[in-house]
């Protein structure tokens, strides 16, 4: 079968690999139908992911159907059309129990990570029953490829942990693809406002079409100021970080109101500063997160109910054959205006 | 009256000041029975603390008797016996109707530092309804001096927000008054293991008296090593910062499990680093807090009870005209082995 | 000034009494703009509220003009325009402090029960600082006399102690004013089903306007089973009793899920069967509740946004000359098809 | 092997039975070294648990070694020691995956229910791998077979959800092995008080003995009178229902505090009153549950560290062929004085 291989810093190929295999009888085999390329995998491109070796198959999100099944798998029978969650749980290990599969002690994210992932034809699924999702026939597969990451990922990193709640206030840093998906959810709670901040000016136009009630461009760095001056020096109750560098996780300390929650969802690859000097008498809490994708049956019954549209995340469609071009088009997002890209195999 | 005054960076005297008296219909004028002196105190007179200018008289925690009352108050007659909370809270603002009477837009911290405090013959408690607590007939005044501040911080700030739970590991950094008040509230909720961390044996050797189940000497360096190693690998639950600067706040995230919670306590000068690029999937929590102090009424049960003694804190006695040698004794607490010092008016 | 008496059981009329004045320093004195009638008056007059005395003004709902102050409030001025919340709550108590100002030990539930209420011209209000809310200027006051009682009533004791969430499915028994009112604010959590259970096609239809995905009319005594096939045998999350008799409440023991909630809101006369045959294994929690109103600032915010219409909910107008009328309208509503009436003093 | 088998209402036999191997790749067998007899067991020799038909062997506790593993249980191997939950929970449906192991829809309380249980030399225990529990070397047996099903039972049906606090004040209706086993784990969370409250003066002294403040017989109908008085008219935080009819239910209403919880722990055979006509104001929460053992985990930790001695609970001892004689020392409680008895198999 045809698959994405990561061959070390900066070299990735379309190579001819061979079919995976039902390998215990916890797992199974997916027929890929659509899949998409996440942030994380330009990092993994980059080097920056020491877990994830050369020869790697990239890949964690998808949407296909099971083609094998280990004996042990008793919640799904071959045909089935699935969701694939991009964080694989065991449901038995203490973090599991406590729903914490991010950290399960054989899963969490593990695909296209540890073992081969999703940008291929075929995908094995460790831990089947616990890491697939049913989808309902005549599902739109380009809006739940949404649901296999940053869906969850912006809401429970984001909403959730940012402790969103009717008539309150949020501001989001960062508007790519995740910080979009937490706007989407983030309106499940019905806040007040939602600011949205962000150097690309074609990413808060989007923005304030996905319900952002303000936008505001960061790059004359007047963006704390404009925020203390809208809630009336208040600051924010929520401040979710999605961009994961040092300038826009230290704004966050600076808008967030006495009270308030700083939701890192960023993934981050350097200490920041945290003014504890400033901070350390304002009731505040941050948080970090891998997303443990708990939040995945919810968001398909909303998804489904067409409470949220997670397909208007999608901007580019390829092939398999072209999913080369489709990292080109995904890295040159300032160009290409590339928000999420399916990828149809 | 005679009074502690702050006259300025360093300058510190015992000066006679004019009786305070009501101001407000809302105030009550207590004459001070026992007072104390509390790590803040020696921030202001480091200058550290610009909101405190020359001529303040200090003091934000005692016991005392009440002498005047504004017609507003309801809930206290002349004569009654109370605890003076070192938060005021008038009980109608948005932050006070949320239970952050540490952030009341008409009170706060104010006491010893924008107006002045209880190292004096009497004070004026602004907001007299809602910032102190009657002391039942017999109660241990020196137990209850402890309260003020103390215990409700070491309480809400490390315990609480540290969500200790049955069972659960509990790691305190910083062997002070502060972090043995979390030592003793922490076991209101029965965690398994509470590990101690400081770098006087004296000190942490009081802690294993007040029930740490382990102690660490910081001093070679190896704290968090070692604390991994107890763990398992796993670290704590719950790390609860009780020093104020960078390298404590940094062990703390050294220890702390995934999903676990980092209290800070301490009181910083400057900014500290948080290692995001380790923590971004560990899924903290970190939170600041000044003390809001709303257990006071469960810590006032508690206490008189016998469930926990906040005595033990006390290692030095003085009267108010001894309150220069109390300021030296307190300081030099390597030396002393001075916790808390009581101030006898 | 005029006012509407309560006479003892069965007898009310339009009166002429003075005009009430400051009476403690924490009073305010307003001038009635709007009001309104609730059930809770038709109790009391057919003599079920024993706290109500013959003699009393009724009413606990309204907006209007500050005309007079004590001298101990601080957060208004003469001429402020207001929301009088039905529920006076004194800041200071140790219910006020938790945040349960229902059970304030001077105040809660007294405005036109144990006082003079607000169908007048004039009515006095007690804790005035900590009872009355700012409106903006331009509010529509039809809106915002929703308020003072039934859309913190839905949303207090139906929407937050039934813990409606993102995806959830909620049934709702009784689409009367209270109903609509817990209807409209459990859609700031984005449940995926609303089923409005009634026996008045008519008030189903509103229902439907409101946001309603199902309605079921009880008449024929096959709810239970309908909601059960609706949800494939497994009943709903959270079920909110709006009625008060004992066969709606045994209702919802028939229909809520495991793990669920049902958060009883009517105001019931008799005891009621409880199955715990059936439910003593079900996990499932039951809650009562008489609102506290802790939630009317950020009713205030999300009202004057745009988010929540209560202004839906009126279906007359009446002068405070016409409130016989009113109360014929009203207490007739299956006929006059009232859910909310307007009196304009 | 030997087996306890129900013949029906009122008839039981010690019976020689065929061995139970693995019938499920996760399933295990599990030789028992100790079991006992619950409350629960009675109810179905009464014929009052249709689930549970003529030959079934009973019995829901123990611990003991595994003896045979399916291939699909990875946390296990044969020789290990382990504790039987009386809950057998799937890991994988969507009650499991939210905590709520009791509805499990493979699983559940079907041990000596649905299937064969541990009174018997051997018992095949399905989803082995989320339904047992290792345990450590040395550890006390009897101790450990009271967490098979009522110190979870007494935790978390009774204390976690009656919220138990510092400070705060707690009644237990009901002084046998289920409300001793919630006295004894209330105090985790340190209330102030803990009133037990039974018909018999020896389970009382017992309840004193275990950390009760305050012991009341009910034989002569004051207890509420009593608890109000205790309480200064206010009532109680907590009640935890710990009988199973009418009147101690109906009991818990009259003493739960504006604000409290009644988490009912009982099995009720019948409908009960439920007085919402003097509750519906009050804001109190009921809660029911079949326990769910997420709290295992908790408990092993807390008796191995000897935060907690469950073994005080055992006051007699059998071997499985002398189980007639301790089904009739445990029926006869009043006479026997019996709590738990142990039966070694």
């Amino acid at each position: 079968m045809k698959a994405l291989v990561y061959n070390g810093p900066g070299k990735k190929a379309v190579e001819e690999r061979p079919m995976p295999r039902v390998a215990l009888s916890t797992d199974a085999v997916v027929k890929i139908s659509k899949t998409t390329i996440c942030g994380t995998d330009l990092h993994i491109l980059k080097g920056d992911v020491p877990s994830c070796v050369p020869g790697r198959v990239l890949g964690h999100e998808g949407v296909g159907i099971i083609t094998e099944l280990g004996q042990g798998v008793t919640g799904f029978r071959i045909g089935d059309h699935v969701l694939i969650s991009c964080i694989s749980s065991c449901g038995k290990c203490d973090y599991c129990r406590r729903g914490m599969y991010s950290h399960c002690t054989t899963g969490g994210w593990i695909l296209g990570n540890s073992i081969d992932g999703t940008q291929a034809e075929y995908v094995r699924i460790p831990h089947a029953d616990t890491s697939l999702y049913k989808i309902q026939a005549g599902a739109n597969e380009e809006a739940l490829v949404m649901l296999s990451d940053i869906l969850p990922t912006g809401f429970e990193c984001g909403v959730l942990n940012g402790k969103v709640q009717p008539g309150s206030t949020v501001a989001i840093v960062g508007s790519g693809p995740i910080g979009l998906a937490a706007l989407l959810t983030a309106q499940f709670y019905s806040p007040a406002e939602i600011v949205m901040i962000d150097l690309d000016d074609n990413r808060l136009a989007m923005a304030r079409q996905f319900g952002a009630t303000t936008t505001i461009n960061s790059r004359d760095g007047n963006a704390a100021a404009t925020v203390m001056k809208l809630t009336g020096g208040r600051g924010v109750d929520t401040v979710i970080e999605a961009v994961g560098i040092p300038a826009t996780f230290e704004l966050c300390g600076e808008i967030v109101a006495p009270g308030g929650t700083i939701a890192n969802v960023g993934v981050h690859g350097t200490k920041v500063s945290l003014h504890l000097e400033r901070l350390w008498d304002r009731n505040v809490t941050i948080t970090t997160r891998l997303v443990d994708t708990v939040s995945t049956p919810m968001l398909l019954r909303t998804t489904q109910s067409g409470k949220i549209d997670p397909a208007l995340l999608v901007t580019h469609r390829f092939k398999l054959a072209g999913i080369l071009e489709a990292y080109d088009t995904f890295s040159a997002a300032a160009d290409t205006k590339a928000l999420k890209v399916i990828i149809e195999a």
